[in-house]
């Protein structure tokens, strides 16, 4: 049976060249691609996915770690970075953490066990001390969650300014009593966010005010309960920052059979422009994170670390985002200026 | 350094029953589970995943392949096997194949390659014949997506009755001209869907028009589309048959900014009751799918055929489902009655 060195013998081009065809990975001009067709159908070679995987340690496929699915931000994200890596010839696979500590753990030592060649981390709940013994195993990039202690790549975009902006516009649209809502655990971006939002209250002279802060809220039912609580003990509250289209969404729903009115009464930012923010009524003006970009950008990344292993610095990617103004935070009083 | 054996030894139990305490299984009693425990002590005996893997040549992963991860009723799906599987001590990866055949089968090579111990398939495109041969190399249930010739375990709803269900729905809320949309490629599922429709239709002495079919609808942009379509082409349409809640959500959407009244003049059935169907105003009338009772019977069939392979016989396990009247379905003028 012909073997992969025949291939490259009869083509006159080198393993790895042929390597490249067989995995449809670029930078190979197509005069040779096509010289190594022909030797590989001269010689009958067909080049077997598992057996090339067996023999080479290799699996040709990322795993990426995230918290929860039933995010839609990080549906997309999976969308664009699979179809990224298939540009390369790898395969993705999906890990769902649940911010917990020990799964993160768990589905890390899927480097060490050789059941993936790189791991994409979208989920970070760990410290670093934790994360990088595993880059012995193989590469690691960061995707949306950073810290700037760790030394590998990192993508992601500016939390903080995004959370700045979004409250500017709930102070501009004439809110003075803005609540903090988010979910998820203490991670460097919910840190960053908080920032950001502490600094845009400082710039108009408001306190952080710890009991209109909220940290448990991460879906649309805890969208309704945060209404609830506000509607009920904190009646003050005429802005809501919420991390989250989800909880924007349950906020807006559970509003809509009370008597508040949705901006007027209650200004409601969400984040990540999920189709949801545009389908609600009024529509939830959110921030629009670069997906696609940093997507592609993370995959690009890994795969370089995987073909030259070593040869990146820890650089910080980071993308641009976009407030998208929308009838939740719109004003009456204020439109008509 | 101490081994299982020893543990085994010490505690006077078999090395099956110290793998079970050490992978957390059930079925062993509290008492031995304790003796096991003071042996592991006594010896200094730390099992180590990774190791434990590589020695056993179990990955102690499942992979589930599943269409689109954006479809939140796959996100709910993944959320309910990974608890399930946990419980037995199994992490659960998450393939999405897009209906490609060839990714299908490309992530089916994982339990060739051995980085996977089993195989959920909720994505199913290929023919038997194609998905046949990989039982050589692990065991394969079929979840949500089902076919009659195939000799594996399928955990599903009857998805013929459900659509029988809510095309009577429609026909009973008065609709004449219902228009039947979904998406995605002739499965199995969608070809038992169609035959609940038509047979709804013809209990009603109401004739199939191919013309009024589409079955490119998969998201929320596609029933904008659709709408349009309809108001455009087809305004004698009153009723919408959808297989997709975002499909359905996208219809409501863009008929909120034209003179189409919903239900009054057209009347729309989502599918799954995703969240969006409760949100969406008004809200969609769905079909309830049992997915948290179909992912624990799969997880525990796959598993029980992982623990004691060839035990299980080719059995079909059909689950409830539910019809959900909401008010993208309750006309007016018939809901006086």
């Amino acid at each position: 049976m012909a073997t992969i060195e025949d291939v490259a013998k009869l083509a006159g081009l080198s393993r790895t060249t042929v390597s490249r065809v067989i995995n449809d990975q670029p930078y190979v001009t197509e005069e040779k691609r096509q010289r190594i067709i022909q030797a590989m159908n001269d010689l009958g070679y067909v080049p077997n996915s598992s057996a090339r995987r067996l023999r080479s340690q290799r699996t040709e496929t990322i795993a990426v770690l995230l918290p929860r699915l039933t995010n839609p931000f990080f549906g997309n994200l999976i969308e664009a970075m699979e179809e990224k890596a298939s540009e390369w010839g790898y395969q993705v696979i999906v890990c769902q953490t649940h911010d917990s500590k020990k799964k993160e753990m768990d589905y890390l030592q899927l480097l060490k066990t050789k059941q993936v060649d790189g791991i994409i981390m979208a989920s970070l709940v760990n410290d670093w001390e934790v994360v990088e013994p595993y880059l012995e195993s193989g590469p690691i990039v960061f995707c949306n969650e950073y810290m700037d202690e760790s030394c590998i790549p990192m993508v992601h975009m500016d939390h903080k300014q995004a959370a700045y902006e979004a409250t500017v516009h709930l102070l501009e649209q004439g809110c003075k009593q803005i609540a903090y809502v988010t979910g998820g655990p203490e991670s460097h971006l919910s840190k960053e966010r908080r920032k950001g939002f502490t600094s845009a209250l400082s710039e108009y002279n408001l306190p952080f005010i710890e009991d209109m802060t909220i940290d448990w809220a991460m879906d649309v039912s805890d969208g309704q309960k945060v209404f609830h609580m506000i509607s009920n003990e904190f009646t003050q509250v005429d802005g809501i920052f919420t991390g989250s289209d989800e909880v924007a969404a349950g906020l807006i729903y559970e509003a809509a059979s009370s008597d508040w009115r949705i901006p007027d009464d209650l200004a409601v930012v969400g984040f990540d422009n999920q189709m949801l923010s545009l389908l609600m009524v009024p529509s939830v003006t959110t921030i629009e994170q670069p997906v696609k970009q940093m997507a592609d950008k993370t995959v690009e990344v890994l795969i370089q670390q995987l073909l030259h292993p070593g040869t990146l610095p820890a650089q910080k990617y980071v993308f641009p985002h976009q407030l998208l103004i929308r009838n939740s935070t719109k004003r009456k009083k204020l439109s008509i200026q």
